[in-house]
């Protein structure tokens, strides 16, 4: 994907806090990059909203989503409209008013209306895509979906034209009255980051001792862990 | 708040894995204790799902949200649907076959319809509760709402009746024929985890050096992160 500009709509104009709002197709990949798991938004069928966290992978400018063929999310989800959210937090900001604290993150945000992926070959490598983004590497040596799997599977397509990305970083903001001299230090100010990280692989009992954890399990990256 | 059953309405009794569905008022709230952000859900004017990230704070049965009263989140959650999840991600789950891929997690979803606090008393208090939950111990530190700041906060409640909480702990699940000796090795298995901390915290720069972090700030817990 190239770094040309996002081209929201109306309702992907980030209308408040635009100060924090990245528009170009990069800050969005580096956010998806970033995540591991996205929250899926959809409308059931008496109109109210659903919000699901699940997994994602992104190829292009397409975005894939899966889940079981069963599940609410995938039924009302094919064909209709769709918000994906992607939230990495990175520290919460301790103002000298209450009303500037706030959190560091990086956000994205996909509006569109998702395709069910119906062609087995087009299917499969989605969740090829997605799979590379769960456990980066695994799919060359687990086995992969046999015919009642992938039955089972649903996967979802979304174009990411229609997107938003909104990134806090730096210290506190604040009321200038808050800043005279003899207010400055009446409280402590500052960031508390949160910080991520892969822990020690941990195999499953039931495997043989000699076989090791692979490099594609040992070193995946990012080596500070995602969201 | 009691560790009474949770009293899921059949659109917050979970349908798919219910083997990982916590039944009890408890588990909801270790989820919204752990959580730092909550991403809420809501339906536009116009039908379409929005999925955004906010801060929250609970008390009692009731959740709060805030946000600008400008925000579009703000106007059509209060009175609207609403639909909130807190997710903590703990590790991601490699399987022999990739459609046991998974990860451990425990998640709680919230519907409901939303009401705004407007009563003064209750929306300070209210404001209280979300900061307490964002930046423990510093509302009796940092400068307080002022009448232009106060006016310009929306709040949210959403009573935490109709919820679900899903938990997914342990190793992988496989597929009985990914289980015989001939296979049980044939592919690295387990869990790599995803840890979380708070780093150190970082002053504002304005800040004068003789004003030490408080106890509030290095000390909160949980020690070892939220989400």
């Amino acid at each position: 994907m190239s770094t040309r500009e996002l081209s929201p709509t109306p309702r992907s104009t980030i209308q408040r806090g635009k100060d924090r709002a990245a528009t170009d197709r990069a800050a969005l990949i580096a956010v998806l990059d970033a995540g591991l798991i996205c929250h899926l938004g959809f409308v059931t069928p008496d109109g109210a909203p659903v919000v699901i966290p699940t997994g994602y992978g992104y190829e292009g400018s397409t975005l894939y989503l899966h889940g079981s063929t069963g599940a609410a999310s995938l039924r009302a989800g094919a064909g209709g409209e769709v918000c994906v959210n992607v939230t990495l937090l990175d520290g919460v900001i301790y103002s000298r008013s209450v009303f500037h604290h706030s959190v560091n993150y990086r956000s994205a945000t996909v509006h569109g209306r998702a395709t069910r992926v119906t062609d087995p070959d087009a299917k499969l490598h989605a969740l090829h895509v997605i799979t590379e983004h769960l456990a980066p590497g695994s799919w060359d040596h687990a086995r992969g979906p046999n015919a009642q799997e992938f039955a089972k599977t649903a996967v979802l397509a979304l174009d990411l034209t229609e997107a938003a990305v909104k990134i806090r970083t730096g210290g506190p903001g604040e009321d200038p009255d808050d800043l005279t001299p003899d207010r400055v230090g009446s409280v402590w100010a500052g960031v508390v980051p949160l910080v991520r990280g892969w822990g020690t692989p941990e195999p499953c009992e039931l495997l043989p001792a000699d076989v090791a954890a692979p490099d594609y399990v040992t070193r995946r990256e990012p080596q500070d862990g995602p969201q």
